[in-house]
């Protein structure tokens, strides 16, 4: 069994546009359980309180996959680390060097004896805390081989129980991967009582292909994430992953853990909840994934399906059959249909989600997943209200400009002003420029209907910047020019949120 | 020298929601010729008159790259194919037919003989009228080496100068894939001769890796799109192959034509005008494939480039800098821009951009490189202009319903109707819905921003569908109820466009 290492939460959560709060993180940690990933890495504890009590309420919710969090090879980063995923059933201190000798001169300032007293210093250190300890040696593909032997010879002897050789820069070819690893496995005294972990990033699109390649030359875990996301290009995808060594079972004869039917739940879910959506040709979770439109190939498939489908969309859990709810449905059914798309809620949450369902039930006439998914998000994104939307009015007309008058409540006052611009949106951000000040601007926003038809939901996702940090907001209604003043407020919500977070020197491997 | 074979027109054209009008074609075609691709596959000639009229004319428009058009192997469709390539400096005939068993099987209900005999037959046809000939064996990978040897010796007995050995259900891994196109070369008399093509799909996230493997092999040729459209999970993306060739020239110690340079811009035309969006994460051309967002990367990076790039963003013709030009610059300066950005207008089409940039340089203090496109993409995509947006006016208020009064100019009538509904837009929808009646359904609508700040204009673009055919329509404007009303006419105009391609069997590779 190959062991999966999900990233979503740690390597993924800290490329731009999918930043998440806590609760958001605590659902997508839910998900990754049913997914049966082996390992989830819940953050980078040191780097923000934000983390910190994100990777904490992880290892607390979890039960049956290991946590981890990442640490530079500091005593402080370890000792932080550990407070974090102390309370997990099963915790892992995940602790990371650079070893290549760009990254040794330029960054580190140290000698390869200096690298590897450091590397063995911080994985003693983590021993004393946790039996389970990954080391990783970040830019490894740009490390000589005896190198990378020297160093986790002596990891190993410290006590680390996995090996993790990333290539940091997305730098690496299939089969000069293979090669490397194989050759580090058989110049590593020790390295057969550890698992071998790969790490690979995107920018040339070899991630995938890449842990693949290191999988046949004997690695036992591989980095992934959900969507591939990640820094840069991001990670390797961790569906694409998967569904090879599924669907390949001939050429990789090993399996993973992971259950499959939940694949595609999990896509979503990390979709609806950072607004960083797959493109429509993404492999395996894309909506075209398993289009076949052309008139040949609809007429082969029709003829038999293993013309043109080499898996089957019931394998990675996507049917077409939206289960539908209606004005009738109780309480029961609609939790039942929320666990069954992946979101657990409490008694409380249940009853304010069950409120506005009835009022979207009388609405429209059938209330979709996306529909219920979009209520329940709109509860997630908002962990401080610190600002509300009380109401709003617009007027427009073509060739003359529009004006919003938007009435916002920020703590217990309510602020109204008026904005003008073209169209009521434009004229929204106006007033809303306004109440927030100019140190805020608005760098990007695209609106989607997340359902069908003409009472389609609304949404939209934008971005606001202040300094050099971006903030994204969502927003959804069946009112497009409601959904927006609703993302908007929302990022501000945002802005509040992380502006707490320690802005410490963050890493990456 | 590795050939590019561009099939962004054809293999990406077919794929859901890229689909391009003639103009679109046109434009696309000229980028590629920019960018240098060897050969251009400009559509699939006998599938439909759309078809047939683009690959005429990018035959008689481009002038340096090979054009190809896609052919079934049967003597009506290379007919059609000669007939639309025979103008172009350098003509191709491609033609193809499926060889793994369950194709002969269920498909062509063929037997091997058939088959070879069939292949022959249409390869003879097609050198009556060109020199240069391409025959595939569609799903290649999974038909044995010994029947693919026999095939292609017998094509190439036939003429056929280029054999193109697809993974057309996207199935195959690297490894594997480089030991069949090797054992292929080795085992076909004649391989020498000709140039070996392959042609990848992406259904399990291997296409690129599997192009790559397959040059190490001896391939000579690579099939692939711009941004890895197509059919399904898409084809390989031209931009990965081709940089992997650039930045790991130490592995492959082979290049190719592409000017590099012009990849970031071709890869920008193509989203702006099929509206189909890559990932933020793509590699080479997402948005932040060359953000280094953490902090220790960022630390990194100003403490040595190479710490974390592999590539420069230049190399792929990605600048921050923005032309930027003003209500004072002339049609000179203007259409200089325009020819940067990869679009060739005519004098009469200038002049007409030209009113519409002063307006709009009227309206903003400065106008970027996207608001050009913006202006310049909304004239290509209007190829009919059935119906007109004359006039709209709209008003709304929180809690209550929204009405939208349209008026239409449909040939030389007009129509106004009012529409209601929750927020301006769904107001906007309900009455073209009423114009326009109840076959066409409103898919899917999404908005972007295009530029940056308060005045930003927004695109919005959306699917309708009339029976089981899905049309798409854009518009732009910066007051965004009125570039959804736009989009909305610009799709309908789409529908009356597309309505007379004849529907014939379209085919794939």
């Amino acid at each position: 069994m190959i062991k999966i290492f999900d990233t979503t939460l740690r390597d993924g959560e800290q490329s731009p546009g999918c930043s998440m709060n806590l609760n958001e993180k605590l659902q997508m940690a839910r998900q990754l359980e049913r997914l049966n990933v082996d390992i989830i890495e819940a953050g980078f504890a040191i780097s923000s309180k934000g983390d910190f009590e994100s990777v904490k309420r992880i290892a607390q919710t979890v039960e049956k996959p290991i946590v981890a969090s990442l640490a530079r090879a500091l005593e402080k980063d370890i000792d932080a680390a550990w407070r974090a995923v102390k309370d997990a059933n099963n915790p892992r201190i995940h602790t990371f060097l650079a070893t290549s000798p760009i990254h040794l001169e330029y960054k580190l300032k140290m000698t390869e004896e200096q690298a590897i007293e450091r590397a063995v210093q911080a994985v003693r250190h983590a021993k004393k805390y946790c039996h389970d300890v990954e080391f990783s040696a970040e830019d490894a593909t740009r490390t000589s081989v005896e190198f990378l032997a020297k160093i986790f010879e002596a990891v190993i002897d410290a006590g680390a129980t996995v090996i993790n050789i990333p290539d940091t820069v997305g730098y690496a070819d299939p089969f000069e991967y293979y090669e490397f690893i194989k050759a580090i496995k058989e110049n590593t005294r020790g390295m057969e009582k550890v698992d071998i972990s790969v790490h690979c990033h995107n920018d040339l699109g070899l991630a995938v292909a890449n842990s693949l390649a290191a999988i046949k030359a004997g690695a036992t875990q591989v980095e992934c994430t959900v969507n591939g996301i990640g820094e840069r290009a991001g990670n390797a995808a961790m569906e694409e992953v998967v569904m090879n060594l599924k669907v390949r079972q001939d050429v990789y004869k090993v399996d993973t853990n992971i259950v499959t039917t939940e694949i595609m739940r999990s896509s979503n879910l990390l979709q609806n909840i950072t607004g960083a959506k797959v493109q429509a040709n993404k492999a395996i979770v894309g909506v075209n994934a398993f289009a076949h439109e052309s008139g040949i190939h609809q007429h082969g498939v029709l003829a038999n399906k293993e013309t043109y489908e080499i898996m089957t969309p019931e394998s990675i859990g996507l049917s077409k059959n939206n289960m539908v709810l209606g004005k009738h449905s109780g309480k029961h059914a609609l939790k039942d249909r929320l666990e069954d798309l992946g979101y657990r809620v409490s008694d409380e949450e249940l009853n304010n989600i069950f409120d506005r369902f009835k009022t979207l039930a009388d609405e429209k006439k059938t209330v979709y997943d996306q529909d219920l998914e979009a209520l329940i998000l709109r509860d997630m994104s908002n962990m401080i209200s610190k600002y509300e939307l009380v109401d709003y009015s617009t007027a427009t007309s073509e060739g003359k400009e529009s004006k919003t008058i938007i009435k916002i409540k920020q703590d217990d006052e309510e602020i109204e002003i008026v904005g003008s611009g073209k169209g009521p949106i434009d004229a929204a951000f106006d007033a809303l420029g306004k109440i927030f000040g100019s140190e805020i601007k608005l760098e990007d926003f695209s609106i989607y209907s997340v359902t069908k038809g003409k009472d389609a939901l609304g949404e939209t996702s934008l971005k606001l910047s202040k300094g050099d940090r971006v903030f994204t907001g969502k927003g959804i209604s069946n009112d497009i020019i409601k959904s927006s003043i609703l993302a908007y407020v929302n990022a501000m919500n945002h802005v509040e949120y992380f502006t707490e977070r320690i802005n410490a020197q963050g890493e990456g491997i």
